[in-house]
């Protein structure tokens, strides 16, 4: 039997990493998290990983979580969307499956500081991609990640899927 | 393009990821690195990671470095093979690629000295895999990384890709 | 000049380390971060971190703390007091320098909650201790990690440092 | 009693911290292991770490390594001295201890191709250091870390000292 899949997209620092984390802690069915930051640490030191060297990187992440959803695993994917052309890929690799699309929202200025603190991510990214990356998505749910901690975020996704 | 395949078999703490970290450095193609490490890390930490209790993630592993293939990269793998089961899981999902099948060898009581050293992983384990993970294997390539070093490792795979 | 020092006490997954990391990141002063889990990682893997083992490792601290002030760097530490003991020797190490207390605080199923979500952490570890380890200590501050954001709980102690 | 010292100074990637993790492994005597990246862990991540926004920093470490000496614990160092002034302060502040001395040498060739494997150093770091650093410093051992493998390497260490 094939597994359910949901997409959290959001901005660097947003807080997808920590929500899926908390989502499989307090989840009764076993999800897989499935991490474009994993796909990038992939690459060899050398070359800068994004999607300017490595164009095709998150097409290969849809059809890998077609992979895990096929041979049995539900998967909860923390993914940065270049957009409507990652919504399209998406949707079009994993059709068929059960899809659940999850805006990961969070105020610019508080991004700002969470990217200061945390250290492991440029100055400036969370900005440069906060317009863009929600551009002609559809969404099932939005979250927002500033008034509601982790594990009240995790709950929020727990409830839709009821 | 297809990618081509190089799979990397051999114990815990057998060098197998310093060795494809190597690789990378010093092939002048670009390959993405697949590590089984890193499919075990999307479990839930609340399920021990492993086969017993996610007996397709092998399976499903094949399938993502053939989407990574199919997709134009080229993919160097870092497993611990279930024996004879994985060879033809990898074998049969990978069939129309260049694969090159490469046995990461060292001898046992370095295997023990190194696995106290690097703390993350159970003693033990290396042992415990040593001697069923090459059964029913045909290689194109053995290296022993007590012998050689990464370097020197990652030299001699380049040397028989050529 | 000596440097100032903030000591930061709570459980583990209390969020600490994270509230350091932001009072770093908003502070106009400068400080280091000396934090408990630090000097565990010095211990050889073999031996299981921990205060039986090491009894004299938070009195080790405590003069490093010391050592760091001494040499001009402000300090906030992160640290899990083994109640009074703990609170005399930083005490007694660290006087005549301008020492903040601050009591991190987190309702116990929050911390429960938390922890199973980080994964490195062991289940029932921040219950050991949410008992304990604030005997006897006299606070300067209190701050809760589940109604103020890691962001807010640092503009808190910058706020009472003014 | 006060504990014994060990020091490694060699350049980036050379491998120091390796070495002193196969040590700590392999020795019946306990060992804590302070290295000076974690004294730059503990910056503020917005200010670059070294010693030129820090340049005390290796003199609260040597201060730091008496704190645990002193309180009863063995330690081995992993630092990369500024030359003759780190083992001027080190000497200065560690006398009245045991304190040996120990190079940790490796051709250039071989450092920039582990630097290039590894992908969390700059490229170029280990040249940058490896005249100056050993300048005006009286070793008791010099190991080589390109022909000995670190169990090999330790056990030197472990010769050396009965």
């Amino acid at each position: 039997m094939k597994g359910n899949v949901i997409v959290l997209n959001g901005t660097s620092s947003s807080g997808k990493t920590t929500l899926a984390r908390a989502f499989q802690a307090q989840s009764t069915e076993v999800y897989l998290l499935c991490a474009l930051d994993a796909f990038w640490d992939m690459t060899p030191y050398k070359i800068p990983a994004g999607s300017k060297n490595f164009p095709n990187m998150k097409l290969a992440l849809a059809k890998s979580v077609q992979a895990l959803a096929e041979t049995g695993h539900n998967v909860i994917v923390d993914i940065v969307f270049c957009g409507e052309k990652t919504y399209r890929e998406l949707t079009n690799e994993l059709s068929g499956l059960k899809l659940t699309l999850v805006k990961v929202d969070c105020p610019l200025d508080e991004l700002t500081k969470r990217e200061a603190a945390r250290g492991d991510r440029a100055i400036g990214l969370a900005k440069s991609q906060h317009e863009s990356i929600h551009q002609g998505v559809l969404y099932d749910l939005t979250i927002d990640t500033l008034i509601n901690s982790p594990t009240q975020c995790a709950q929020k996704i727990i409830n839709y899927l009821l």
